[in-house]
């Protein structure tokens, strides 16, 4: 199929990529020329402005995969587009934005007679080569119609056992991509997948710094151990309970450095772990491990707190304590 | 009546002092001799070793108050005592000890005839002079015997308004003090009084946080307040749901200094908090908001987390993100 | 002053009553008459309707205070409000309305030449007699205008110690009122408060739990303590560091029922818990304990989760694990 | 290598018999009869007793593999192997002790000239076919001349992709096992897994928690998602960031049945979760999401708690709130 990717950074191009791989042919944009540039060298079609890319559909529907930044980039992109569209031509957001915003657009493109698809994909930089993770929101129809792209973006069943049990006339999530429900469920599926990759990683970074605490000189001498963590990561992909592609990665992290000193701990946090807070809230559901792995995330990133200088005034007050040396 | 006071720290000091303006006789020891000089010169016995101590009372039985740091301090102390102590004298562990030790050392005085007592006190360098809040544990009678010491430390009625719906034929509760149970049973009431404390403050810390972060240049520009703590937590001390002497002494804090400044918020944490958790999970009962509070002290010591690094490491692997700066 | 009373629940017939007391003119109206005809049994003058208040009021400005639960009710009765004022009226948000809402509706009023404040109360039902605890938000000016009404409702120095260190001109804290900014300020504090309060509230139920579980059969013998937690509420108010108001309460329905068998504990929770925690994570504050003390009210309220049954699903999936008996 | 197997259970019979696969010879004791039986019918030698065992050896040293339910029968069935073992002899503990009990033991095997060896396995009822992923402590020597059996337990390479950037002399962890330090840093090492996979398999839950209340009718009919859950559970395992062992487990148990009907959530914990908690406390590591994965399986197995209903009396005292309608 003929699809233009707006957007070519570092997903966009490599979705691209991959389209290409997959023979579809791929009408590229972005604001930065270079990169609209580079990816006509590896044989997409290059498109100057939204425009111009409307020009470069040889029939109807017209297919944008937008590929930008959730919030204003995205928005005012999707404006743009919904102005320069026909009826019938369809938008997707391949992008993390929150849920809402997709029915917000969904509704306002179904009024222009235009079609909306949200897509969340997980991945990250390593889609390219194993295929992208997809969860897509959107009419049954335009899904439908767009199903040779997931296709070929899909990791498809690769070497993956079967799920003992499973019996679905549809064998899409086997392939890679599942169509979630109506405008906005794919990003928000895609959205609590990263609110439980967070609780994920807090988990195996709470695991970890008991394993490295274990050497300390603050216990027993007979109580310490002087525990390899690279071994650890690497025997526990091997047959055990938490093996996972993230044990994987830790694996490699401390391969390469078991002492992770090229880190200094500041970690970020994309808007989605806070959306699933959100999300949870609403629905009054208890998310004490999701919410905890969000909030170590906030703390990792400053020195200290407000809070923490007024628990130690309280312990003045009432103990006369003063506060640990530095 | 006439007791021994080891031990003259700042918490040991104070008891003996409003022992003495109850007219009880102390015998006062401390390993350091200037303690024990200061107190004699306001009217004590001074004592020069724990064999002195025990030729100084009249008669049977003799009255140990043991007020060391919990751990080894006491241990061998009450060890010492049981010693040169002849069956019918008590001893008074007044610390803050862990309770199972509390357990063990009652059967191993019953054993020689001596009967065991422990006090959990609250009120810190308050106490002198607003009383000690004690949570009292041991045989009935022996407790009975040291009522008289009990009611000199305790508050008393005070202004305190009384508890309605409250019919009791006991009022030491409203005195100030119980007798929480048999030997541990009060050091257990103080572990877990303690627990609590430590979840109040970090509610209030955390509130505070909020209130303090709601300047940040990051929030949009008619959202932003620039709220003043110190108003806030006097106006809390009025009439509101959250009104405590914990937050009284927030605004003693924040009235001297809005900004806190002199406080690095490096929390320490005394064994009881996480003696709290210890008795909570042997008991199946899930405290989230207790060990929550624990372990935000341990955060706010450390600069960083091997685990946030470790965070780091996996979203560089997945996402080849780069942290944030600095 | 002459107010005008809009909503005369529990909450805003108190608040006039007082008013009243306090010799202010107070104008009734709720949806229910009996609620009206009742007030004005007391005093009040009775009002038909929000058209038939405005006719009421001799000058201007005319102020009218509005007690309504926060959303819809709130928001449509503030709409007609707006539309039968005129230039210089007063609008009071008096219930427990989002922030946002205020500074929205306050720019709305603004536009229109009229004032709005909003006040958050804390205090409950006890604050006919003991005050209203106030946060406020709006114009310098027109909270200026409202003192009287302000220092009627508050509960004034009372007998509550004087914060050691406070110098402050303004002395409205200690009467019990503040002025904590622009529109939406006096919400956002009363919504921190609120939240701080749940977190308060799980702490001493945490606490309570534990000592109740040490009775338990599954620990050791003599381990097991059977504690009096009506005795222990009641001495925790006597000198102890975790002395609270909310503590007094406690001590109240322990009192009354040691077992608290009038209660299932399904525990509801208003807006402003969630609130919080959303205000917390814009501001990327970390609130592991107010998060977990309104997730334990979530969780209060099922039987079980979904989530603890898939938990059961993967034991069983890699342990062949059958559940526990139930 | 000729090994005795004591305790038949269903981890250790499925370990002797992959022993018996890999050409080891087995003596096999249970105190039940029939799955001593069993097994010999497999190829094993049956014994009568631990004394009986002692006999079958042919050389030195003999070899104990004590395959039992962590304390009292693990330590009742050490003791009596010592006392009938000769110097050189090796007790290895493959069950789930508490590491501390290692130390003693080892200690205590010393003295007597025996060889102690602890075994964290994890891999559940699927070791027998995946092989056993093992975390081992003891002296070099003693874990060196066991080799044979590790080996053949362990899943050994398989198809797993090899770690980029893993360079290492000692190929044992690759091949599924580890020697993780002196007598003790076994069991460390699989409590911290265990303590992991709670923190992992809770994260999952409160995802699937969220995904499955999107469809709940207190949602705005607009925002809702009727999510098929065994599709996203399928296809999350398909290259996206948080595939994992656990993650196939949910994939099947959805499959089978997608309301989970056959669980009531009631979740058990082994004691490991509890003691990883332990040692995280011992270190001041904080563990927000360990300890929260762990009190979420408390909470699983009460309808209420007590606290839940303080939480009511205390709103009943200052709100005057009635509960919510069950």
């Amino acid at each position: 199929m003929r699809i233009a990717m707006i957007g070519l950074g570092r997903m966009g191009a490599n979705i691209a990529r991959r389209l290409m791989l997959g023979k579809h042919e791929v009408i590229a944009f972005d604001r930065n020329e270079k990169a609209v540039t580079d990816l006509a060298g590896e044989g997409a079609i290059p498109a100057k402005s939204l425009e111009d890319i409307a020009g470069k559909f040889e029939g109807a529907p017209r297919i944008f995969w937008v590929m930008l930044p959730a919030g204003e980039p995205t928005e005012s992109t999707i404006e743009a587009i919904i102005k320069l569209s026909s009826p019938g031509d369809i938008i997707i957001d391949g992008g993390n934005s929150f849920y809402k915003d997709d029915i917000r657009r969904a509704k306002l493109c179904s009024i222009q007679g235009l079609h909306y698809v949200d897509v969340g994909t997980s991945g990250g930089i390593w889609g390219l080569e194993r295929g992208y993770c997809m969860m897509i929101g959107g009419e049954d129809e335009t899904v439908k119609l767009l199903d040779p792209i997931f296709d070929t973006l899909a990791p498809g069943y690769g070497t993956i056992v079967r799920t003992e049990g499973r019996h679905s006339d549809d064998d899409r999530a086997e392939r890679g991509y599942i169509h979630a429900g109506p405008a906005g469920a794919g990003h928000f599926v895609k959205m609590v997948h990263n609110g439980i990759e967070y609780g994920l990683m807090q988990a195996y970074a709470e695991g970890f710094d008991i394993l490295k605490g274990k050497s300390s000189e603050k216990l027993p001498e007979d109580e310490r151990f002087d525990i390899n963590l690279a071994e650890v990561s690497e025997v526990w992909r091997r047959g055990s309970v938490i093996s996972s592609w993230l044990l994987d990665l830790t694996a490699i992290g401390l391969a390469k450095d078991p002492e992770l000193g090229h880190f200094t701990g500041k970690v970020a946090d994309s808007g989605e772990g806070q959306w699933t807070i959100d999300a949870a809230m609403e629905e009054a559901v208890p998310v004490y491990v999701l919410s905890a792995a969000l909030f170590a995330r906030y703390r990792s990133r400053v020195d200290t707190t407000f809070g923490d200088k007024l628990l130690s005034a309280m312990r003045f007050g009432f103990g006369g304590h003063v506060e640990m040396p530095q």
